[in-house]
């Protein structure tokens, strides 16, 4: 059985909500990240970055990053393009999602990270909340006259419903974007990420 | 026949090695980012973000992200794992190179897209020297006692000499990174890894 380490509105909601998805029995083990949970040496041995999400495989065997987890259970549920061309495109938009968009939101939330003065953390924060809002207009782009990211529904949309909660989080003007808008309510009718939505007491 | 986006010792490196090991022909597109070459009209149609690499497929479609592109190469010319788990280990690996890596790498040489008062570069710059540092060294544990990043060579390698001959660069102790210096080693070995150093004219 795969177990899935999460904290409650971390990237780990994708995975979190694709295992909800999958009608797979899994077991859910919650991280306390204000409480310091994803430091303690036990789980820096599972992921030595501290960070969740952590998918345990059924040999026990840890996967981590997101962009190497949700392919894996998209292949094993069904939720990711198998010809070789449609995977390529699918792994280019979880590299972009993983490299761009969600680090330019950690400058927002962790600017501990990126410098030592923390009278520059504004700043960083500042610039990071521009390149984030700059990027989630890019996923509106990509969503234009299509209801899913790829052909049909897949661990991508899960993902970039992540980051359009984080978008709401920050206070973006997030109704402006009317086609990532539109795919938030897609993903809310679904039952798998109301559960999801519901347990992580995530505002969507 | 494929054609590829390229900068001279940028991460882009990883991919042109890839293709010059594969023996296939391909065109190699040179850009100089100096000149600004990456933010002309027409390339920001194949790139968004203005970035190297891009992968120019078969039919003509454009493939960005790291993330994307050496799996795609891999499958193509027999440098990845075929097996679901192998697979994962290895997609877990590119992710973290390209979430972690890059990105700290980036603060050194980039410090003007996180902040936008320049007299906090220095502490952004060095934070993200301190952080690079910190993830080489875990390359460099990943490599211990083992020839390759996967269980034989594969596109992980090019991309992880990227990363040593970024820390060159920087002026990083890597020769106190045993395993990942005997691992360039290993990499110079090769005649592709020898071409491309040569046209890209890097130190390694």
């Amino acid at each position: 059985m795969l177990a899935l380490y999460y904290a409650p509105g971390a990237c780990s909601m994708a995975a979190h909500i694709v295992l909800e998805e999958s009608g797979e029995p899994y077991e859910p083990r919650r991280m306390d990240l204000a409480k310091g949970d994803q430091r303690a040496e036990a789980y820096l041995k599972i992921h030595p970055l501290g960070r969740v999400p952590a998918l345990i495989l059924d040999g026990g065997e840890p996967l981590i990053e997101n962009t190497a987890i949700l392919p894996y259970l998209g292949k094993r549920f069904g939720l990711w393009p198998t010809e070789a061309l449609a995977e390529a495109r699918a792994l280019s938009r979880v590299g972009f999602l993983a490299t761009n968009v969600h680090p330019a939101h950690a400058h927002i939330s962790r600017p501990e990270r990126y410098a030592t003065d923390a009278s520059h953390f504004p700043d960083i924060q500042a610039q990071g909340r521009t390149t984030f809002h700059t990027l989630l207009k890019q996923i509106d782009g990509m969503l234009a006259g299509r209801e899913w990211l790829s052909d049909r529904y897949s661990v991508l949309d899960p993902y970039a419903f992540t980051f359009y909660v984080w978008g709401i989080r920050r206070e973006l003007p997030m109704g402006e974007l009317k086609h990532y808008t539109a795919h938030r309510d897609r993903m809310l009718a679904r039952p798998a990420v109301q559960r999801v939505v519901a347990d992580e007491q995530v505002k969507a």
